[in-house]
């Protein structure tokens, strides 16, 4: 299943399932926040996503039916990020070899990581905001795995048991004040303006994602590659990653993304300056079976609201 | 008022205003988890918690009223952390100038910070688990700021007006961990244990804090005083804290902490082995006006539920 979050309305909190790439049917709404793992919860979860989509296509299916009941175009709704408040999003400090080459970095001795804040995260094609302090804003393509149960001390043989599903995940960078904080340790600002986490489209269930190893990635630029690489590619494998993070016990909603590949803009030679973010681009960040998640970067003028 | 979260069965969540330092009446209670900021939302809040204080202090000057209703022993109920999930803890890695000397680190050009996960907040008197993987343990002793309002690019005139109020704080360390992280930019796994952050036992609001920026602190392990200062002796101030991280836009319930002083273990000469933390050692942080936090360090044995 490809689930994703919408609204029609401000406020409104309602989920569907993919029909094809474009349009989706209604399966739920609700208050409760984390709406998909709620649904993913019901035994009968399958079932009722395949009675949705059956009704949907029968609808599509009338030459006489101009407006199907539950059907929704993608385009037309505001779609909202597949999880709403993790208590953890735990992203990678370098975990691709061809990263690590480029930023000419050794192997890291076990997975070294940050935390991003719930309200750094935005839905697929939600403007992400250039802060007016920042100097060079970068993107980074991750995959995100998305956990299901609580869990501790798992092992890396049943990890993936413990992953909802996977989805795609931009690690928003504004580097200057990323590499001031590192020279000191931490990293935190740098990572976590508002809008710095778009993700999405979809939550798509592991049996549709493929082998998490496995998977094409690719970062666009106004149309442009700036990244391709693969998830075969990691140092740490997602099963590795939930294994090692699972110390700090592991809530449903957490997410753990993979790290990037290599591309991105500030490690350009000779002249990184055509490769940063602008206000206006267009950034475009792409999975193999995860889907596309467009997002335009735009120049901030007032506050950011979170999309909790 | 002096406010704290308790309970007396699993799943409860009370609160409570102190009467006096060893007793309180309760106020409220909710399925909503952020109960404090609610009740502080509510123009009528004062007068509400002074009708608990002296309907409280009338019966306990009753000599025949051997269990006034709503008026508990501090020591005789379960005490949760004041905020239940914060979107963002944000905590300053060196802040204080004792600090800074004791670990021959020059001051910071900007607040450098990282974040704390909600699943690692804990309770006045919960135990600090100590995880299987952790060779060198720490406390750092804090001043916390609730957020109560959201805010975004806050002037520092305006600052500590979006303040909630204050509470204690202790930054758990597993110096091994966040070492051998912070070589390489990062830090995430070495702060982020499971009750790695206990807080409380109380949010006490601005007018009975005093001036957070002289306050004074102090750290006791099995009675020792280990660490003793003030946060006069912060490099960034706290109004100057949220005026620098409202530009990723703070929302109520979000924790700034002060950074630490000087006297924790990892930086002791000639041997730190005696100060480092171990099993059954007993952890008390006090911070002057907002109370006494203590908290018994346990060899984590099994799966640890955090107090959501």
């Amino acid at each position: 299943m490809r689930l994703l979050r919408f609204q029609q309305k401000l406020s409104e909190n309602r989920m569907g399932v993919m029909i094809d790439s474009a349009r989706f049917a209604e399966l739920a709404s609700s208050k409760g926040s984390e709406l998909i793992l709620d649904f993913l919860r019901d035994p009968k979860c399958e079932a009722k996503a395949n009675q949705a989509l059956e009704a949907a296509k029968k609808q599509l299916a009338d030459p006489g039916d101009r407006s199907p009941k539950g059907v929704f175009d993608l385009d037309k709704v505001t779609v909202l990020p597949p999880i709403s408040r993790p208590t953890k999003i735990i992203c990678m400090g370098g975990n691709f070899s061809d990263h690590l080459q480029e930023g000419s970095t050794s192997l890291p001795p076990f997975p070294i990581s940050f935390l991003k804040s719930p309200t750094s995260l935005v839905g697929h094609r939600a403007p992400v905001f250039y802060p007016r302090r920042v100097k060079l804003l970068d993107y980074e393509v991750e995959l995100a795995a998305v956990i299901g149960k609580r869990c501790k001390d798992v092992s890396r043989k049943n990890a993936l048991e413990h992953v909802a599903g996977f989805s795609v995940f931009n690690d928003i960078s504004a580097r200057d004040i990323q590499f001031a904080e590192m020279k000191r340790g931490f990293c935190n600002l740098g990572k976590n303006f508002a809008s710095f986490a778009p993700m999405g489209p979809f939550l798509v269930t592991p049996d549709q994602a493929g082998n998490p190893d496995n998977l094409g990635m690719e970062l666009r630029v106004n149309g442009q590659t700036r990244q391709f690489s693969s998830t075969k590619n990691m140092v740490f494998k997602i099963r590795q990653l939930v294994e090692f993070f699972s110390c700090m016990t592991l809530e449903p909603g957490d997410i753990i993304t993979s790290g990037t590949p290599s591309g991105v803009a500030i490690y350009r030679k000779p002249d990184k300056t055509p490769f940063l973010l602008q206000p206006g681009d267009m950034i475009e960040s792409k999975i193999e079976n995860l889907g596309r998640l467009q997002n335009t970067v735009v120049a901030e003028t007032s506050p950011v609201k979170p999309a909790l």
